[in-house]
């Protein structure tokens, strides 16, 4: 009879984060696949575009003009979809009918003054100085609301609508969804094991190495055991630490160091400025600063929406919108595919 | 000062089912979109493509030949996410790398033997038989398994590579995540207030007016409170039903009248076939059979991306991936918008 080969038989996994499996597939990369495909990138961004609202000295939609800023830069997003000093719903009296306020803020942040250059061509001050930016939102962010969601969507098949580097910034009094989850399950995590869940899970990757992609001093990158996304991947210290403002200088410096790497090998995968969502999760801010956070691990998280090439998506929709994920290769697989990548930019290479 | 108003501020909302909370920023409807656009569909589909492995009579590319089949039309998956009879994993050891076991069978259902008609052109009779066959389907399968997900995954922008209309069906040995929280969060509610939360919901709702769009004896089709997708809806039957094998003949009459209304007011939302990805939730099966249900309510999901036009959709990305979906219309301007669109079908229409 067969032995049980997780390369090989369909089976769930646990994210013991969110509390919810994932359905993994090893056999189903064999399909075809005559579905829709992406628009290949645009791969000629000018430098500096007159008419693009994030490039230095332009002007906004609003009319504001951009500083001729040289290095990161930090605005009020024109259109935030979170607003300060707003009334508040009556408190609801139906468990059906649930609604309460939500006031918060939401920022750009430019990485760089220049359109045509993305963080993996950056240079590692460049970089650093993105990780400083971040840092001091968090912190400044952080003395008033509850949850500060750092996050990057990068590239058209994400919503992007901008060539020119930069991030998001959303803060709210509220704890969102995700965020909350997390906090409750390394809670209690950390009750059970006295440690860190995020610290111990670091730890017993780095033992078993299956699913290690790189690692430096004091960072790692790995493909989670319950990944969903393909080429899912998280970014985790190795030391513990909870926040951003948190990590030392040399810390700082080895974050910028291994983010060109792996963002690197992300690009390297199919050759294109590669797309994904990215963020930070770390200890909850505002009210939660007066609370004990030891139970949280600072982590980035990137989703990358990409499966087969670099115009061939993975869907998340049917089964996955109504039931739970799905995903078609191991995430050992995946594990492996992106270490193999080279570690030189496909637009440095020689060919 | 200003009074609170639903239509204007930020707010957040609560849904009771999965326990998830939705961002609602209705003044964000203004901003500008310069992000990507979908290709607009095509519409010169032939009614029968000999090289579409969906129609009747055409080979499959594992060599099966269809029948001349001239209703509904249900086969196995050929390339199924869930296999059956496969080796079980080892129990594991550690809370962070869970695995299970997962069996399964995936199915692919076709709605008419025609390539060129989807499910609101189809008359009474032929969406009948559609409904009698998800009802067979989920009789049959669900002696055997614990979860039966019959989907629809509509359109390209929906990853839906075949323009011929069907549905897929994917039945599991686990109960997956989406099914297993609204067991628990009904069971919780049936426990505490005596009466199935989505019974007594449809009942506030019926009172209220103002998220449902269409009614008729037996269904109600509303945009529920906590909606996360622009025009996201619910059907649902107004009698306490858990599963579609209890609905009664006039009863599934009435379920493919209301179809037909809500699918057609959908394809004039925008003038075109409208892309989601659709589903049934009612009380799992296999051995949950054995098990008291009294708490589920049977229920159509409708998910649709497109939030503007027949070529922008909402992109659920960066934020709503990190942290908590937002959402830029309340559901009252999503249910006034659909309720007076048009009942009869754009392609029928005298313009
Ligand atoms: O089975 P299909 O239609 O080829 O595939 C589609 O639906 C599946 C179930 O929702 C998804 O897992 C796939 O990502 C999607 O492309
Ligand atoms: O703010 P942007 O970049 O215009 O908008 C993009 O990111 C937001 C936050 O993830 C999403 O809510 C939008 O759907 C997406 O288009």
């Amino acid at each position: 009879i067969r032995t049980w080969d997780l390369r090989e038989h369909p089976h769930i996994r646990y994210n013991p984060l969110t509390e919810e499996w994932v359905t993994v597939s090893p056999h189903r990369m064999k399909r075809p696949w005559q579905g829709q495909v992406e628009k290949p990138q645009e791969d000629d961004i000018p430098r500096h575009d007159p008419k693009n609202p994030l490039c230095p000295g332009n002007t906004r939609p609003n009319g504001k003009v951009n500083p001729d800023y040289d290095s990161t830069f930090v605005f009020d997003n024109d259109f935030p979809a979170l607003l300060d000093d707003i009334p508040s719903p009556e408190p609801s009296d139906s468990p059906l009918f649930k609604t309460a306020a939500a006031c918060g803020t939401c920022k750009v942040m430019c990485f760089h003054p220049r359109s045509d250059v993305t963080l993996p061509l950056m240079s590692p001050q460049e970089v650093r100085a993105v990780i400083d930016k971040w840092t001091e939102i968090n912190t400044d962010l952080g003395k008033k609301y509850n949850w500060v969601q750092i996050f990057e969507n990068k590239g058209a098949v994400m919503g992007c609508s901008n060539p020119h580097p930069h991030c998001q910034v959303w803060a709210s009094s509220y704890l969102p969804n995700d965020p909350a989850i997390k906090h409750r399950t390394q809670r209690e995590y950390y009750m059970k094991h006295k440690s860190p869940m995020l610290v111990d899970y670091v730890k017993q990757e780095l033992n078993k190495k299956e699913r290690i992609i790189i690692e430096n001093d004091s960072w790692v990158w790995l493909v989670p055991y319950w990944a969903v996304w393909p080429y899912e991947t998280m970014l985790l210290p190795k030391r513990h630490v909870q926040r951003l403002e948190d990590l030392t200088d040399s810390e700082r410096n080895d974050l910028a160091a291994i983010m060109i790497k792996l963002l690197t090998k992300y690009d390297n995968l199919f050759d294109i400025s590669f797309p994904y969502s990215m963020g930070w999760h770390g200890a909850p801010t505002g009210e939660y600063m007066d609370e004990d956070n030891s139970h949280w691990q600072l982590h980035a998280l990137y989703y990358p929406p990409l499966l087969r090439s670099a115009t061939v998506k993975k869907f998340m929709v049917g089964y996955e919108m109504l039931s739970q994920p799905q995903r078609d290769l191991t995430a050992e697989q995946a594990a492996d595919k992106l270490r193999g990548l080279p570690d030189t930019h496909y637009k440095h290479r020689t060919s």
